[in-house]
């Protein structure tokens, strides 16, 4: 396939994404296939001689969309929202033309640098303390991970590394695998799996905190499982705490938790993967009220902000914890550059210390895609949803329908429907039916409204 | 932006993409920015309102461009060749498009199961062993992977794991500390840096094994460190061996170290990133021997075989080595399907297990493209680029010229272009005159050929 003939199927794939994602509606949202439904419908092996894009396409309906679960389908409610935006989509295609790999600053200049502005600009989306931010001269900086499973994992190991360092000054006698064999890391019972998992790649022991009635890690809890362990001759080094849990989105408590490890030398990464995105709304910023205590933080733009998989945002406070933790620089990935007083000093550069891959994408252009054609109003637009308007909308048309009756409220600047249980003959009949006739409603209301 | 802007957008991009593709040659190579170049050029803050796409599209050249790489400049011979081709280009458009995250079969049975016979065919392309190959009923099977660091680093887990279990139930008075503590693994002093780094983040020892003259690690290298550190204690667990090593293609012998570790009960993974595409051609699948003797194997088609990065292709023989070492199911993530008799259970479907990351995109569709678009032949040509025809046609200029006088001669089925030094009045000035001579006629005829 020649340039010629990738303009012409480029533009054709174009119509067909088009097509897919705004008809995504008609198809059934989970497959109907059996396991191993794929293997039968092609050939055993790879063609000798080359088929024809036409060949190829042709597949796409017959072979690949029935084994779909589709993710952008509005009827899917499962795992957690895969964020897609054609901004987004545009600067992958970009991405993909570039194609470079930039391990370093030299591998490509303008994929490391934006990316760390692209962080810059995020942080202070969401309003994080100065200290996470690179800027000109900052010591902490972020960086895009494939998921918040290498974030939390990079934060483990940088963790354990400056740990060990740090017991083997006070207490030479103990070997680097005495102290791996002592070290204890923690995250709440209401944690995502991959926190057990970064412990278990990590060769560390790993607690559980319990959880309170919220399903949130309160001070007290941490407080008394460390007791318990620096007793017994363990060393904790670690907690992550979770913003958005996976099971219920419940947020462990950052402004108990946070001082706690700050004295005790423990690394507190924060995990708000799935919630940090509503942190861009002012509203919702004080869920975040103790990050200030954290070493690292991440989130998914790639869950709740429009950004297609995978851009994981993470930031340090050091970024040096980081890339002291595996530092190797092999002649060939060495780049001669005058070292300057500010940022810009080669090591910094070197983004693939900050994760476990060598290689990575020009990741952050879907990011200035994104921030720019939506800009932050549109993206707080994007979070909120429903607003006062909409729901003043919907409580007119429930009252003018006149099948049922409420009142609302104010709840400080929300717009709220008050629903309460009044007459003495109320059974759940009513309000099964009150229930349906408030969806119906709802439901036309938001088709009209996007159809405005 | 609406899907009707999209497909406009979209459009636009894919000229944009073959524009830069097809003139990339008239771009400098390197850019001329100094670190810190991009900072100054963009806002501090992401925008509060929209901006419109062609406010984006036209920093594209401003802003990013004069930061780039070229990577896929005729004149980047640097660190290592980066894939691309077109129909790669379409597939990861496509991937896009359907957005789904694979990390397990019900999460996108479609995106599990191409990857599974992708690698099944990819597998037969370099005629692996068929207990690395998933089939029906296989214990094995292939996954990718973002990099070949990430294949390294899961073998070497998954190694630690198994070496663990086996040392505790032979020596029950042993805590995994203790074991982990003496745990060694292995590697040609010319192996690349990922391999060393993958054992600092798994925690245990790493030691260099001397290459020889031609700079490979043959059998009685590996044989006598391992001997010195049984005896002293240790336990020798993993062996990485290279097949063409990053400074200068060299190739450690498989089938003297294949047996040792076997012996040993040494996993041996065989990382051949860079050269392993060749395997595709049948004159170069000798240099494979001895992968029979490895418990895992990777190559990275996203570097020579025209497949976009990132497209690391890993397999192993034992699948359950790799599941079992990290499996851990909240029930979130959990899809209850009848279990089968053969290949298709729900276990083998988690391709998380096999990986760092959780979320994973749907990356064997640009395999799928590339193979079916290019067939094997069109593959082996690529990796071939030259011919016995192109020699003969360059042969014939050169004599036809009659500035410089050669013969030809076969060794074996290639056609070779023979320079000898005869004159007793040859100089250097004479070499160098015939050089540029040579390579001016060569460069004539490539352009002339590719314009055919």
């Amino acid at each position: 396939m020649d340039a010629a003939e990738f303009r012409k199927r480029g533009k054709e794939m174009v119509d067909y994404i088009a097509d897919y994602l705004e008809k995504i509606e008609k198809r059934q949202v989970f497959p109907d296939v059996e396991p191993g439904y794929l293997r039968p419908l092609i050939p055993d092996c790879a063609p000798q001689d080359p088929e024809s894009f036409e060949d190829v396409f042709k597949d796409i309906e017959k072979i690949i969309m029935p084994g779909v679960t589709h993710w952008h389908s509005p009827y899917f409610f499962a795992y957690f929202p895969a964020a897609s935006s054609f901004p987004a989509l545009l600067a992958d295609m970009l991405c993909g033309g570039i194609g470079c790999v930039g391990f370093s600053w030299a591998a490509s200049p303008a994929c490391t640098e934006l990316e760390t502005v692209m962080l810059d600009w995020l942080g202070k989306m969401i309003n994080l303390p100065e200290e996470f931010l690179a800027g000109k001269d900052g010591q902490g900086g972020g960086v895009i991970q494939g998921s918040a499973s290498e974030a939390t994992l990079i934060s483990l190991l940088a963790a354990r590394t400056k740990t060990i360092r740090r017991v083997q000054l006070e207490k030479p006698e103990l070997t680097e695998a005495d102290i791996m064999g002592r070290l204890v890391a923690y995250a709440s019972d209401q944690a995502h799996s991959s926190v057990e998992r970064a412990a278990l790649i990590g060769g560390v022991k790993i607690k559980n905190v319990s959880s309170d009635d919220t399903f949130s890690v309160c001070g007290s809890a941490l407080k008394k499982v460390l007791d318990e362990d620096k007793a017994s001759g363990l060393i904790p080094f670690f907690f992550c705490a979770t913003l958005g849990t996976t099971p219920c989105c419940s947020f462990d408590k950052l402004l108990e938790l946070g001082p706690i490890c700050n004295k005790e030398n423990i690394w507190m990464h924060i995990d708000a993967a799935y919630a940090g995105s509503a942190f861009i709304c002012p509203e919702f910023r004080h869920l975040l009220n103790g990050v200030e205590f954290a070493d690292s933080f991440n989130f998914n733009p790639h869950k709740w902000l429009l950004v297609n998989f995978d851009c994981s945002a993470m930031w340090v406070k050091k970024r040096s914890d980081l890339t002291g933790a595996f530092k190797l620089e092999p002649l060939y990935l060495q780049h001669h550059h005058q070292e300057s007083g500010n940022f810009i000093n080669k090591l910094d550069y070197y983004y693939f210390h900050w994760q476990i891959p060598l290689g990575r994408r020009f990741r952050s252009l879907k990011l200035w895609f994104v921030l720019r054609m939506y800009g932050v109003t549109g993206l707080q637009e994007h979070i909120r949803k429903g607003s006062n308007e909409l729901n003043k909308a919907l409580l007119k048309s429930i009252n003018e329908a006149k099948k049922i009756h409420l009142v609302p409220c104010h709840l400080r600047e929300t717009f709220v429907l008050r629903f309460a249980i009044c007459s003495r003959t109320v059974e759940s009949t009513h309000i099964k039916f009150a229930w349906q006739h408030i969806s119906q409603l709802a439901t036309a209301l938001l088709k009209t409204w996007e159809e405005l």
